[in-house]
């Protein structure tokens, strides 16, 4: 008789779990048990299942040549005894049995277990406000709320959808019901949305979600469900204002679920999460856990952290699987904190720290933000906004996040790398990268990137944010905006704040068009901040001492602006 | 009178150190001096042009805003005095100056320098055959080659073009003429197209060249150019084959141009490149040189390389540009040898050492071929074939290389990190990614090949790869090919070796169709080899002592099957 192992939650940490510890002991007694119908969910795919992007429910558990991973695949393909629509009641860590009842027949059953794997998963948090138990107001967390809310779009019946919550569920959320024809208009409480990007970065996202003709509020709270015949009405916000909708989907985040663990004296950490070390193992040693129920290490700032995220999940459950067959061989570190959503055309991707998030940690932080095509104009070029954050005296890299049309999670993708091999902005000047035309430009923006914020670090440039800048311009503070892009681009994009406009290649001609006081203060920009970096150099060295330059330029000014 | 920087060469590591200096040194007289006419020429955009993607030659040297790079660009926006049309002859380092000629006149010139930066590029191999002169013979390597191949393009003339070359030039030139509606053959002397590959992958390649209406001859050179009434009629080659065709492209590789460096008594490396150190100082230190005319660090194998790539030219230049003026401070460390190409659907990448290049180093390798969808089947993902080299002992990553129609080039570039931060395969398995359905599949292609890398390095799973059985059918070996699909799959795909087929949820129910003798040679695979693995630790698990995984399954199988 070989080893029984018991797995609770067959959604993603789960059957990856189950399904190594299988291949690593053959003959092992393997058993998952889930509350859930459906094995295997890809989950992540709700909304896109919902947008229109596919029809057939199927295609969210089928293995990639279109083999649904239900009970009968468990057993007969993988010799894995997969228990499903059960819900494990309590777990008796004496006796190594686990309790449970099966959700529709109420029946109970035992199953003994000599190592258990907890992969209870995550439950939405619900907002505590009235009306929130009207029919209409749902989450998007399950099968069940995907099926729904499938129908919904298809019916066409709603005119208006709110979604409550502006992170990574609600964008998602927010372009589905977009692209399914129907008006939608995303609630966030806080004051920008996906709170993984700094503010400037989400108010670009924020302009693009606009742009496509769904609409987004900000620091509004959501206080009522408002109900008519029993149906939605609308919602009632913090602001006053008074949202006509019939349907609400909740996404304002989600929490670890794990009571089970709990009620059974396992350790929790102070995020909620359960404390798991290196293999994650538990604080009793023949139970683990894994995916969106535990707590884990962010190596960026070295502190647990909740990371309810599908992909850490599969690679949790495949350490486990090893760590439960053969010891504890192989190690999960934890998460650099890696964050990638699509919006429509854009894609808005983080890793690592943004500068609110490494401040909040109290890093002395250097930021930049450097906008360009990526790739060569001739080649159809989409633009994409880096802002890389680094510790100000050591130079080691802490963050970058991403917007835009072009191919950001590539350099996301580069960016986790070098969290990862705790490289420093210096070790990113001179990566060699995979360049040819159809792919990037000759210096990868995401180097161009280091380039510019290694220039700001040795004092080469001194850069200026969007938000530092509006803030000076809101308390009509005396300084020269100076546009130095040519008059054909000018009637084209401009700020229309009574800037000064000389083309850069007139410049050295035209120094009297310059404020008399070599001390005023001047803020040179183009399109993207290149030529403003150029012109900036050419001030200082006629004697101008405080200049600075646009970071990112007008492409990157997420603020309102004559056109 | 600030300091005098000369330049010799103005393609991209030229203008770079040009405008770099400026920057840091607003007081210095920077000269550029080019033989040929246009500035800042993007020159991997030459076959995109021919291919027709764009039309406008001014566009491959336009700033991203559409500014031409010309010699008034230079002189107004960036205080450069740039001289095009004109040779530098002679460096005479004892007096510090250079002496050029201007190619049409005849003019001579003289520039003093304190620091002078050679960027003199490289030229291409020029085959010594008979008919090589031959009018409708050409390379493509200047302006003057792009502009005839896209008016031979254009005017359709040309029935067959040949290409004497399948490196990454020769299979740019077969796509551009194949999208321009002309028949084209690759003719490539080695055994295999696209070197930085192993044969192997470039078969794959091959065989979706082949599938577009081109055709690739390998194994064969070309002897002679053949004419008829002074035009081009065919190449003759080694093979005793002659190909009719009225154009041929020579894309045989290129050399670095050093001749003026050498003959000014500078050090040339043993690979023909001008030597230089890491911060791009010639054996003069009052020299610097950059791009394809010097030889630079290969940090896979710690040896010197010639490696004419514009990414490295442009980085390079930067280099020079702030050791020129503020003394050496900035290091080029050198690349890790990473090249990339668009083919057609299909994109083939690498970074670091293919396994030929490793075992010829010296390495002892393990390696491994994974393949997989880019994406959650319904997203509408894409293929991708990546295979991994490490070092046997230390687990070191030496190399990746990956082919087809998904996104290759965002896991190239994670591979080309890791190479830089000299991670091992240890280091990839639990990377923290950039994980949403639009981009990857919940575990990442490059992460599971280093998963399914790690199974072989410890045992867990023998690999065999295409090269490998196909070799040992060649041999008509005794072995037992184990298909482990379902049969709708079978009948879309499959060897017709005589395989043996049982798909992997029947296996445990089947065990009396296998071989008798425990022994036995057993092949097991699948569509990728997922399932192959699954079956073989199944078979390992009943007392089989001789399996082995077809590394890639039957995608990677780069040779003829039945279908």
């Amino acid at each position: 008789m070989g080893k029984k192992i018991v797995v609770i939650g067959g959604s993603a940490a789960g059957p990856k779990a189950a399904a190594k510890a299988r291949r690593m002991d053959p003959d092992a007694e393997v058993t998952i048990i889930q509350k859930a119908e459906n094995l295997s969910m890809a989950s992540c795919g709700y909304p896109y299942f919902i947008g229109g992007l596919f029809d057939e429910e199927l295609k969210l558990i089928c293995t990639p040549t279109g083999v649904p991973r239900d009970t009968q695949f468990y057993f007969k393909v993988k010799a894995i005894n997969a228990v499903v629509g059960t819900e494990v009641t309590q777990i008796d860590r004496e006796s190594k049995i686990v309790k449970a009842v099966h959700v529709k027949t109420g029946e109970q059953m035992e199953e003994k277990y000599d190592k258990l794997v907890i992969c209870t998963g995550s439950k939405p948090i619900r907002p505590n406000i009235p009306g929130i138990d009207l029919e209409g107001v749902s989450h998007l967390h399950t099968m069940e709320d995907a099926r729904y809310l499938k129908e919904e779009a298809l019916k066409k019946e709603a005119k208006h959808v709110v979604v409550v919550g502006g992170g990574l569920i609600g964008i998602e959320v927010c372009e589905a019901f977009t692209l399914a024809g129907i008006k939608i208009t995303v609630v966030e409480r806080s004051d920008q949305i996906l709170t993984f990007l700094d503010p400037e970065m989400a108010k670009l996202v924020e302009k693009h979600i606009k742009s496509k003709g769904s609409d987004v509020v900000t620091g509004a709270a959501v206080e009522e469900v408002t109900g008519k015949d029993g149906k939605i009405s609308g919602v009632k916000l913090s602001t006053g204002e008074t949202i006509g909708c019939d349907l609400v989907v909740s996404a304002i985040g989600v929490r670890p679920n794990s009571d089970l663990a709990k009620n059974a004296g396992l350790q929790i950490g102070e995020t909620g999460g359960i404390a798991v070390d290196e293999y994650m193992q538990t604080s009793d040693e023949d139970i683990y856990a894994a995916g969106d129920c535990v707590e884990v290490l962010n190596l960026v700032t070295n502190k647990k952290m909740h990371w309810p995220m599908g992909d850490a999940a599969n690679l949790q459950g495949r350490v486990i699987g090893q760590n439960i067959t053969i010891g504890n061989a192989e190690v999960y570190d934890g998460v650099v904190g890696t964050g990638i959503c699509k919006v429509f055309d854009f894609t808005a991707g983080s890793t690592g720290l943004s500068e609110t998030m490494a401040k909040a940690e109290g890093f002395d932080v250097v930021t930049t933000i450097q906008a360009a095509p990526d790739k060569p104009t001739f080649m159809g070029a989409m633009p994409i906004v880096i802002k890389m954050v680094a510790d100000k005296e050591s130079g080691e890299l802490l963050g970058v996040q991403a917007v835009g049309t072009g191919d950001v999670s590539k350099r996301i993708a580069m960016a986790a790398m070098a969290l990862h091999a705790n490289m420093g902005v210096a070790d990113l000047i001179n990566l060699d990268l995979p360049y040819a035309p159809p792919f990037s430009p000759a210096i990868d923006n995401f180097v161009t990137a280091a380039h510019v914020l290694e220039n700001v670090m040795l004092g080469r440039m001194t850069g200026i944010s969007a938000p530092e800048l509006k803030n000076k311009l809101d308390n009509k503070e005396d300084l020269c905006l100076l546009d130095v892009r040519g008059p054909d681009e000018y009637e084209e994009m401009r700020f229309g704040f009574g800037e000064l406009e000389i083309p850069l290649g007139a410049l050295r001609a035209n120094t009297d068009k310059l404020p008399q006081d070599k001390d005023a203060e001047i803020i040179a920009y183009c399109k993207i901040s290149l030529r403003g970096y150029e012109a900036a150099i050419f001030l200082e060295s006629i004697g101008y001492t405080n200049v600075k330059v646009l970071e990112g330029g007008l492409v990157s000014w997420p603020y309102d602006k004559e056109k």
